[in-house]
């Protein structure tokens, strides 16, 4: 299995995916958001761009929800921000959630071609390297992992993310990956036992904490502890 | 001093330099070939971005040497390669170096506005980080450091010597750089007592390896071997 890591969002664009299995991570917060409302039962997630573009589709949308953030924070009206605490069972359960965040969801429009785009975080890092360790075994599907970044930069969280779903693809199946994910690979396994303290100095966990989202950060740095892998289909996101 | 690390030649297009210094880094080997040529005496180098260029360029130089590579080797015709071991004093100095190589020469076309550029290899990083230093302390000057890469791709062999750049920097003054420079910083220090072993999987450098190039990749993972600093001033590499 070939691996390419892609260290922004922006980056994602002009690739060719074609062939390719697309693996979009964004940790804090966006695609934990998704596969915490997947598995808490959201029927889909429909990502769009604009907070014009998520108002006028829930005016056409039954049991739908509004959510998303600017700038971290919660749009006004919106039913549901950025927090992956929100989106509990009693809240999401069988609700069409329309989502739009600054970056996460932007990624999903940049990857243009794909075979398949799954959405990835630490909270479903196992999940999702079963599931691609299963497509390898029936294929040679090769895949591009999209750090989705923070403000266009490279961004730490996503990185290591990427670099723990290389670690246990490489359990699992003959790897062969580019020199960015060497590195994040090099770099998660140095960090594994304390990722709250190798995120320390990460700018966008620096940000988000001095915003008050402590919770949401330890949520969103809990491994292996749902089995839900998001799938893109039909430019809506449901549970594979 | 704030460091923002670029982690290919492609990805500085577009950035803006301005009121910043630009640090170059082509491991393997064309910022190791410039400092070399430039330890030995060589008058200058012109770096230039096709064999045409070179070739009309040194029809009207006196005293001057065609050097450079496409695809890791020698140009025909021209007098010398890429291998900094070809660099020898006796061959290189009072000369001027006409010089186009694939990759380390274009870095240079894609910074705009910077108000210095210097070029850093594993051989000169202490001298480079003194330098990076002593402009900090006659200003406030931020630095970008651009990561050649390899075929359009991150490339191991740059981004650990930016790695060791910041270290070096953080040993002597206060720093604050971004996420990416904080993933190869961690990375150098982890790799730091055997900088080979920890490139052995990097394409590039095993791509040079196959090709033969083993003296010059030793050559050029020898660290703080030189003082030279070499600096862009009108469109020509000179020693500072």
């Amino acid at each position: 299995m070939k691996i390419n890591v892609i260290p922004t969002a922006q980056q994602a664009q002009g690739i060719d995916f074609s062939g390719k299995t697309a693996v979009v991570i964004d940790v804090l917060r966006a695609t934990s958001v998704i596969t915490t409302a997947l598995d808490n039962g959201a029927r889909e997630v429909i990502p769009v761009k604009t907070i014009e573009e998520a108002q006028s589709l829930y005016a056409t949308c039954d049991n739908a929800l509004r959510c998303g953030e600017r700038n971290a924070v919660k749009i006004e009206g919106f039913d549901l921000g950025n927090s992956p605490l929100e989106y509990k069972k009693k809240t999401v359960e069988g609700k069409t959630l329309i989502l739009t965040t600054t970056n996460g969801t932007n990624a999903l429009n940049n990857i243009k071609g794909a075979d398949e785009v799954v959405l990835a975080c630490f909270r479903n890092a196992k999940a999702m390297a079963n599931h691609l360790v299963g497509l390898s075994h029936r294929g040679s599907r090769d895949i591009i992992i999209v750090c989705a970044g923070t403000e266009g930069r490279f961004s730490m969280d996503d990185g290591l993310c990427a670099g723990m779903i290389i670690e246990l693809l490489k359990q699992n199946t003959e790897v062969e990956t580019d020199d960015f994910g060497l590195l994040l690979n090099r770099c998660y396994n140095e960090s594994k036992d304390n990722l709250f303290g190798a995120l320390s100095e990460c700018y966008h966990l620096k940000r988000l904490f001095m915003l008050g989202f402590y919770d949401d950060i330890k949520f969103c740095l809990e491994t292996n502890c749902v089995g839900t892998v998001p799938i893109l289909k039909n430019d809506k996101i449901v549970k594979l």
